[in-house]
């Protein structure tokens, strides 16, 4: 295996006796923004996807999670235009769009005569945990056989729209998108945060935050990643022409924190509708 | 391959070509709770599932979890109670804590020199799904080292206190355990709701809903998973000398979400005081 991968990105280093083809799946995963479009998924192929979906870990087997395969070019340009109009979800033959589902258990609590009691704040939380996870093992999946993924949040930033063209029933909304196709073009792996920063013994420690931030800023700054995508707010930061100090994962996340997205506004009211509680 | 996975327990057909050592990894998993005490996970091999960790796709690079690392017994102890009060987490000799992470954004925006702008509802998303994508590749990684994994949901029951024991900072707080270790035991792949009830074409249908339950139902009963497990609600449930009419998943998971769990609730008054936004 000569490809890069998070070891060789990030120089972590690895035990030879600790790789293995998942671990290499794995480390090996960059987001795939360019697909053939003529390729089409086929549909014996998003089973297995599904099947291993399904083989996540759920929260007391609750199974609180669907996913809504979208093929249709018109339906699937329409999820485009509401998800931050992003070309390459007309591109992606195929968009699995996985949901929060607590739908059926509100159905199958009433369907065996009880009074649904669990109306708090961390089903919602049971609910978007089990779809995380059924999809990162979708698009592991995917991309073991070949195919390139690209997660969609901005699946988020029209939820009604979306839920109304998906025919969402209550209890049900979309929390992350997934572009599926096979990849014309593969992106580079991108660093991470130094370990350092993420993985924390016994109690969480801000001892190696400054400096590994700093690390990781000097390190993005050689990929050049930020190029032509810095964040303007006007009247915050300098004007375009003036802008350019240096720019690496903390000014541009800063920028990003500071600038807010109002798609991204109004969820709370939006799941309260959806017959999600809170509390 | 001789074991048992999801292809086999569910009846899902998968051709052959579609078979590989990832897919293979991803369809054996079970939740294992039964761990050698006396062997510990090394650190290097915890690094490795800290990169597969940090492998995984995040919200616009934000890279918002953090996971917590506990090794020793008295820690180890403290959240075993604290989280349902389940011997396995005593038992394995890892626990990995995975944290919704928005602290560290919060800290670079002020860095930067900015006024924070993100203050809604879809940030805490962000930051769970995050979270949970993160704690999926690490458990994948390790199950194929031969480590087990059980996630515990049940960090949540207290997460105030879980949240005060890890020293966890505003904007971050435990989404999902991780217990990891060698397994003596391996449970059986749990069978799944057919795939008609949770994967939709192009929109959501209820159409295999009744059938596919009934279906499950059946199947489930089989496997004798709920055997002594019915759940009990005083005054609701029959007396449980009486309780003797057909038990599978559709009347245990009425049950569950008739009776709720007390300690889930308030946890969205603890995430407003933890600094998330529910707006």
């Amino acid at each position: 295996m000569n490809r890069a991968d998070r070891f060789t990105v990030d120089g972590i280093p690895c035990e030879p006796s600790y790789r293995n083809a998942v671990i290499d799946q794995i480390v090996r995963h960059s987001s795939v923004r360019d697909f053939d479009p003529n390729r089409p998924v086929p549909d014996d192929l998003v089973r297995v996807l599904v099947a291993a979906a399904q083989s996540a870990s759920t929260s007391s087997n609750f199974q609180s999670w669907s996913v809504v395969q979208v093929t249709d070019p018109d339906r699937k340009h329409s999820l485009r235009v509401l998800s931050n109009d992003q070309p390459f979800i007309d591109q992606a033959p195929l968009f699995l769009v996985f949901c929060a589902d607590i739908f059926r258990h509100r159905w199958v609590t009433q369907r065996q005569g009880y009074s649904f009691g669990s109306d708090y704040m961390d089903l919602l939380l049971v609910a978007v945990i089990d779809s995380a996870l059924a999809c990162q093992n979708a698009a592991l999946a995917a991309e073991s056989l070949g195919l390139g993924c690209c997660f969609v949040g901005s699946i988020r930033d029209n939820p009604g729209q979306v839920s109304d063209l998906l025919e969402l029933p209550p209890g049900c909304f979309a929390t992350v998108g997934l572009a599926v196709g096979y990849p014309t073009r593969q992106n580079e792996v991108k660093p991470r945060l130094p370990q350092s920063v993420v993985w924390h013994r016994e109690r969480y420690s801000t001892e190696h935050l400054e400096s590994g931030v700093a690390a990781y800023d000097a390190r993005m700054m050689q990929t050049r990643i930020y190029k032509n995508r810095r964040v303007e707010i006007p009247g915050v930061t300098p004007e375009p022409d003036q802008d350019i100090g240096p720019y690496g994962w903390a000014e541009h996340t800063a920028r990003r924190m500071a600038k807010g997205n109002h798609l991204r506004r109004g969820m709370g009211g939006f799941l309260r509708e959806k017959g999600f509680s809170l509390d």
